[in-house]
């Protein structure tokens, strides 16, 4: 039995790389006549097959699967399916809910689909928590300070004299007797990345927020793997790189990869 | 046009009822011999014809649906088709993700299910909720106090000598221009509804935690109520009612219903 964390340290280590590929392809990238199901499903192999050697992880969004309704969720089933042994998959689901509900969504995302971890938000406290750390083998990414410009509406209101992010993480950490609990800190706030570091030594971090919404790749690379790992999530920069051949998504994989060896290497 | 939350008054006025129908069936309910899909299909629209007039709404929690993957999602289609014109249909989802996620999200839930409301989790701030409130006839009920007994992990965090849950409240009054934004209040903790009412006197309370999780019906039914809308759900008490009947369901959904008018013609 190896714990997710350790499933994610010895995948990093094997293939020297802390790239996440987020798989999220919305028909609105491509010209309107190439939008059907089958151009995105093509598209969405492609990537993997370009990238496969070089991920530690690929992690779908579920939203970009939702919104074609069962079709979407079979296309998921489909691809969780075709990734070759090696890249864990990571369910990109921010599920919150009760309980008994969140034994279900587990189900969903564990036992149907398969995946190996799942990002989930705080908001419910740890019974909407614990049931997807029961087992150590597949792990959760809680999220603490997301990417996004209102990620400041909640996350850093102050409880003493403490922003709620760091309440997040601190109460995250006391969660991990499994080891197989990680954070989702976003790119975009490297001072904030730093604080919660600080706090969490050990935990894994889900660093999204890098390529299209303009995240520091050095500070996260360097803050997010002093102790613990630092994974870096890249989805838009690489699911859509350059003319959108197997070529080029290799390309821009092989180059964030290429960064991040050199940073680590500095 | 007429705005979900109108809509929601409109429905209440006409059938004298606060009864919001979870649609929640989990084969681990069933003997073990009983729990197909087909089963529980039959099950759910059983739920359905009973209810349908004593409902202000019905609200499918997606985690017992997406246990089934694909096919869990074409039997939500099929629901919210089948359902007669009359009850809402609120998504209890609880999505919450950076904006250009947030609207895949609300491409499946109002464009591809048809959907009338969604919950959400307020974690990732107002860009995470804002796609969903564009539309003032599309309705959004953002967590606020939930009915698990974990809710005090986070929510009642002290920010500025109040409870996490009283600020959520206060912001998401903020962002109901359209008419279209409710809370979830748990009924569990009926002070903390008061505390909630007192600071949103309009905004829609959908209240969970009746009968199986022992919430207080009065209580919930009269601060729920007191200038804005409490709409109450049930969903295990209904749905497993009795012998399973269609009789014994809705004599358990008549029965809270009958209880609601007292409580308030009291």
């Amino acid at each position: 039995m190896i714990s997710f964390n350790q499933q994610l340290h010895n995948r990093i280590n094997k293939i020297e790389s802390w790239l996440c590929v987020g798989l999220d392809v919305a028909p609105e990238r491509f010209l309107s006549s190439e939008t059907s199901l089958d151009v995105l499903k093509v598209h969405t192999e492609k990537i993997v097959n370009a990238t496969a050697d070089l991920a530690v992880a690929f992690k779908p969004n579920f939203a970009f699967y939702e919104r074609w309704g069962g079709a979407g969720f079979d296309w998921l089933k489909e691809l969780v399916e075709m990734v070759p042994k090696g890249p864990l998959l990571i369910a990109d689901a921010k599920r919150g809910d009760i309980g008994s509900t969140a034994e279900q969504y587990a189900k969903s995302i564990f036992d149907y689909f398969g995946f190996d971890a799942v990002t989930l938000s705080p908001y419910m406290g740890s019974d909407s928590i614990n049931t997807f750390i029961q087992n150590p083998e597949k792990g959760a990414f809680i999220l603490a300070k997301t990417s996004n410009p209102s990620a400041i509406d909640l996350q850093n209101l102050t409880i003493d004299s403490q922003p709620l992010f760091m309440k997040v993480s601190q109460w995250a950490n006391m969660l991990n007797s499994n080891d197989n609990v990680g954070l989702v800190v976003g790119a975009t706030a490297p001072d904030e990345l730093k604080m919660i570091r600080d706090v969490t030594p050990n935990l894994p971090f889900l660093i999204p927020g890098i390529g299209a919404q303009g995240g520091d790749l050095e500070t996260s690379m360097k803050v997010g793997n002093q102790k613990g790992i630092g994974l870096i999530n890249v989805s838009r920069s690489i699911n859509f790189a350059g003319d959108l051949s197997e070529k080029s998504i290799r390309v821009a994989a092989k180059s964030y990869v290429d960064k991040m060896r050199k940073i680590m290497e500095s």
